[in-house]
This record gives C-alpha cells, structure tokens and sequence, in this order.
C-alpha cells in the first residue's frame, strides 16, 4: 500500500494499458486511425505506452505541449486548437522537425502563417456541427470553399481535412441520445466534405473523436481517424454517462481525512479545488458533484461508495457528503480516494503521478513551460 | 508593452503594493494584528513586499506552503487548515524553525498531535457560525470546552485561540447585507470567547478575515487579528461584490484571440480552464462568468469592456462574449487581458507571474512540492 500524507494523484497503470488496449483495437475495428489526445494525460510516460501499442500519430491541445512530445520523438502531431498566428515561430520551428498538423476555421490567418512557416503543414479545418462554440459553420459553404481556396495558394499549406469535437455527447444521458448525436456530427461532416469535393477540393479526411462516441459507439463509417483523449483515464463524467466501468477509471486522487460532522452526515478531506479541480458533474438529480469517493484496497482503490459524492470544494479542501453508515466507517487520518469529474482539469494540476508500486510518472510539468 | 504570444500571467506590482499599504494601514487604524493570508499570491517575492511593510505573521493554507515561506525567513506562521495528523513529522520539523500555528475543530488529534510534535504549537479552533462546512459550531460549548481541556493537558499546545472564515460576505451583494454579515459572525466569535472565558478559558484571541469585510467595513470591535489574503490581487468577484475597484485588481491573464466570430458576438481566446481555471462568478443577472475583459493599454491593461464576459472555458479556450460594437475592434492576434473571476485559483495555476517590465515574479511552482 502508498504510504500517503498529503494528497497525492495516483495512477493505475494496469487500468491504463488496458484502456488504450480497448481503444487501439476499436480503431483498427472501426478502420480508422488512432491519433489519441495527450491532453488528458500530459506525459511522455504515459505517451510511450500508446507507442508500444503501436500508435504513431497524436493530437495535443497547445503548441508548447506539441513540443513537449515531440522532444520526445513523436512525429506526427495534431495541434487541435485554432491557430495562434502569434505562435508561429513555435510553429515553425516544431514543422521543421515533425509533420504537423494546425487546425483553422477562418482563411485569414493563412497568408500570414504560410510566409512564416519554411516547412509543410498540415491544415485541418475545424468544423461546428452546431454545438460548439469555436469552429467554421458545416453548413457555410462560402466560408468553407475561402479556407481550401487560400491553402491551394499556398503550397506549404496541404489542406488535409475536416475536424470536430462533438461535445454534444457529453450531454446525452442515453444511449439513444448518445447514438443520435454522434449520427447526426457524422452526417454534417460527410455532407460537409461532398460538397467541398463538388467545388473541386475532393479527398479531404474526416476527423472525430470525443471519448463518449469512441468507447461506446461502432459506426465511424466516413470517418477517416478518431482522436479520443479521456478514455485513458476516464473519470466520473464517463462513469456517469455510463461510457465506461468503475474498474476503467485509472486516475484518484488520494486525500487525508481531516474532520468528521456525524451531524450532518459529512467529511471533510484535505483535498480541493486545487488538487481536483472545480469542474463539476451534474448528476441526473442535478447535483454539482466533484468527485466519487472510495476507500483504499490492496491493489489501489475499492468500489465507489454508494450515496457518496465530493459536494463542495474550497481552495485545499472537499466536503464529502455521505450516508450515516459510510460515514461511522470513516475517521481523521483516514485516506480517501476521489475519482474526479473530469480526469483531464484534475491531471492538468499536478507535477506527477504516483503509481500503485509507489513510482513517479511525471507530467508536463516537469519542465517549465 | 510586455511581448505577449501565448497566455500569461500579468502582475501590476504597484497595484500591489497599494492594495497591501491600504490593507495595512487599516489593520493598524483597526488596532488588530495584520496576518495575510499568502494562498492567494503564493510567491515569496510577493511576500517580501508585505514584509517592506511592517509584516511579521502570516497565514498559509497548507504545510507544503508553510515550508516554502519558513525557507524564505518567515517565522510566525499560521497553517489555517483543520491540522492533518498524517503529516505530524512535517509539522514537528516546521515547529522546531518558526513559531507555527494550527487549526482544530476537535478534541481528537491533540494527544496524537503533542506526541509527535516536541515543539510549542499555537493551537486555534477553527469556528462554524453557521455558513461554513468545516470547524467546530461557535455554539457547541461541550466541545469547545473539549478542545481547551485537552489542550491543557499538552503543556506544548499553547491554546491560542478563536478563528473562522466568514465565507457568507461572498454572498452579501450590499452593503447593508455585508455589514450584517460581519456584524453576526463577530457577535458569534466574542459569545463564544465569552462562554469559554467563563469555563476556566480567559485570554482568547479572536482571529477573523475575509477580504470583502475587511476591504470595506470599520468596525473590528473584538477581534485580535485579520487575516485577509484575496486583497493583494483582488479579482473580478471583489469588483462585482464592490468591494474593489477595476484599478485595485492587480493580476490578469493575457490572451491571443484566436478567432471572431460577428454572428454571435463572441471571440475565442487562447486561454481556458488551464489558465483561468474554472471558478466562476453568478452576476446579478444569473450568468455564471469566468471572468472579465480588458484591452492593453501603454501601462498594463485599460478598463473593463461593457457588456463584455468570459462565458464559457473549455481546457485551452475561451469564449468572449461581447457586443457588436467591442467585437469591431477585436480580431484574432490581438491581445486581450481577462481579469479572473478568482485570483487564488487562477495563480494557483502558474509557476510564474510577468510583470509589467517583463520581469518574472516565480511562484510556489518554480518548487517540486
């Protein structure tokens, strides 16, 4: 067992490999490339096991996360975040030593980044399906047809294809719901893609790939790559969704008990904002919950505890709200294990994992950035 | 002006130390120890500037935060965190360089506590009027009469006396509501000292601070020391609350605009959960907001845009939302500065801050912890 003090973030690293073992074998079902987002887990460490699983191309959510892996030796990498033109000496020096890929919704930072960038890039267009808040209108074809047309003039600029995030999926509490949204982005991406072939800018990819349609769904037809992030770890927003299992969640958050209110039927754990995050899982009986609690086992964490959940956070510390019966079974000096609502904000806080076996696995923070 | 290409932390240092001169100069007109609370800047540059004026004492939210202040000198501090028995070994080793306070909400861990600690100890109670999820209820004397009779059975706990948060002034949106606030958790503090002067326990301090109260009310009547900490930055939910003004909010997060989008009012920015985080402030109109927006000026940043918010975060980006007339003059490559809707959390984020002159100001992060 961890000898823990204080809270620490600890990562299962069975649960892990198994997870990217499921999704690398969907993706080679599906037909499809496996470009997973390293946003979630923002470590080289981690980034090396998809490599063994024989993964190649990745996707990062900023330029300077770019680099971090590609220092590594990962060499094909999608930066899927609009582009920064105020970056693009970044851009160019990381174009220079990898294929990279930059995603834009609009034709004019083109020029300006074609005269910066010496080497190829790969250009994605980022699309809105209708629920996003960023991106370039599927339906606008106008809008569409000026971005190809801007990359055809410039021969640096190889326009590769269409990218979403469909977030809708996070908001579907069935499967029905989840099946309908996820067949609804597909068809405005191929819609969007035939029309763009009939004004004569054909072969374009189609990009997809948030975690709820990648580990639940089976039909990516048209899809030509999917670049899910949070499946490594999952969390309680997956565990919620019903897109994965207790024993899929890889990531806890180990926490000191520090006080017990028998009259109220809650804990309070060294613990908060600042180790977990104040993103938040809206429960179907719309509580703002920040995490699912259980007690350490000998291999890592136990089951959830039932009626349990993190209901407030401060600064350093986390209210676990409980049943009276759970609550008799916990005391100060305890540890708790909090699996957050979103692994990826919670990961984002911290210099390093511990591992069950008590070894360091550090993240991007390693280095200053 | 400050070359700005990704987002960053921007510190105005004058701001600065204006807000701690004022915050002083209060404390003194107040007759009350002035002991702020460092979880807000966590920056031993910072601390120094507090220590040009007159500081001796400080508050810390954690023993890792106590450790970095104790290396830079400090010697009275004071951990205002109910104490977390698993980290007794770094309590003692703090305990035997500086005078080291702690927090209880209950009678439990004392013999555990004065065991492992060979030192003296302040021990304060922390106290629940009412509003809080942690601490022991200012009306429960059999327990707070627990805690002193414990207490003076550890010849090295030195029973020290009352504290608590007043979170509840967040919640006041007037004056009048501040001022009742403040006015009922003092009432509470000075019973509960009187009950327990009258047990056999004379000569307790009363420690109080939020930043809203001590910010704006005169009338510390009772209390021994403050312990504000939010000052020193301030943040858009001081602004909102009226308990600053724009020009005392002294730290923002510069951000590349990334896309505009005239349909809908809004611009992205490169800058999102990860460099705001997700705290959030619930205007008078209901909108939860993440924070507030500015545009450079040749000083720093000008003044706040009318009708103009952060709406919504996502891991790297965020959404303005504005109106027509702003969204005219923003276009993608401009810089805006986002003033957050809570500073703690935001630095908390960071290993540096830039100041106005370029200059870095490191923070806790610049150390593994």
């Amino acid at each position: 067992m961890l000898a823990i003090t204080k809270p620490t973030l600890v990562l299962d690293e069975d649960r892990v490999r198994r997870n990217i073992a499921r999704m690398a074998a969907r993706a080679a079902r599906f037909g499809v490339r496996f470009r997973p987002h390293f946003k979630t887990h923002q470590s080289r460490y981690i980034g090396r096991i998809f490599r063994a699983f024989g993964v190649e191309a990745i996707t990062v959510s900023s330029v300077d996360m770019a680099a971090y892996f590609a220092a590594d030796g990962w060499r094909d990498i999608l930066i899927a975040f609009p582009v920064n033109i105020l970056e693009v000496r970044e851009i160019a020096r990381l174009a220079s030593r990898c294929r990279l890929g930059i995603l834009v919704e609009s034709d004019q930072g083109l020029p300006d980044l074609a005269r910066g960038v010496p080497s190829d890039l790969d250009v994605w267009i980022k699309i809105d399906i209708g629920a996003n808040r960023a991106g370039a209108d599927w339906n606008d074809l106008a809008l569409l047809r000026a971005i190809c047309r801007e990359c055809a003039r410039h021969p640096g600029l190889r326009l590769r294809g269409l990218l979403t995030h469909n977030g809708r999926t996070y908001a579907a509490r069935t499967p029905t719901a989840l099946a309908r949204a996820h067949a609804d982005a597909m068809k405005k991406m191929r819609r969007a893609r035939q029309a763009l072939a009939a004004s004569g800018f054909p072969g374009l990819e189609i990009s997809v790939g948030d975690t709820p349609s990648c580990s639940r769904l089976d039909d990516f037809a048209g899809a030509d790559e999917i670049r899910p992030g949070n499946f490594v770890l999952n969390d309680v927003t997956q565990l919620e969704l019903g897109t994965c299992a207790e024993r899929d969640i890889a990531a806890a958050v180990a926490c000191p008990v520090v006080a017990t209110h028998p009259a109220r039927n809650e804990a309070v754990i060294y613990g908060g904002a600042i180790h977990l995050s104040k993103d938040d899982f809206v429960t179907s009986r719309h509580d703002r919950i920040y995490g699912r609690v259980c007690r350490p086992s000998p291999r890592g964490w136990g089951k959830v505890l039932a009626g349990t959940a993190i209901s407030a956070v401060s600064q350093e510390h986390g209210i676990v709200e409980t049943t009276a019966a759970e609550l008799r079974r916990i005391k100060a000096g305890d540890i708790l294990f909090i699996l957050p609502a979103h692994s990826c904000l919670t990961v984002n806080l911290w210099d390093r994992y511990v591992r069950l076996d008590g070894r360091q696995v550090p993240t991007i923070r390693e280095f200053s950035i």
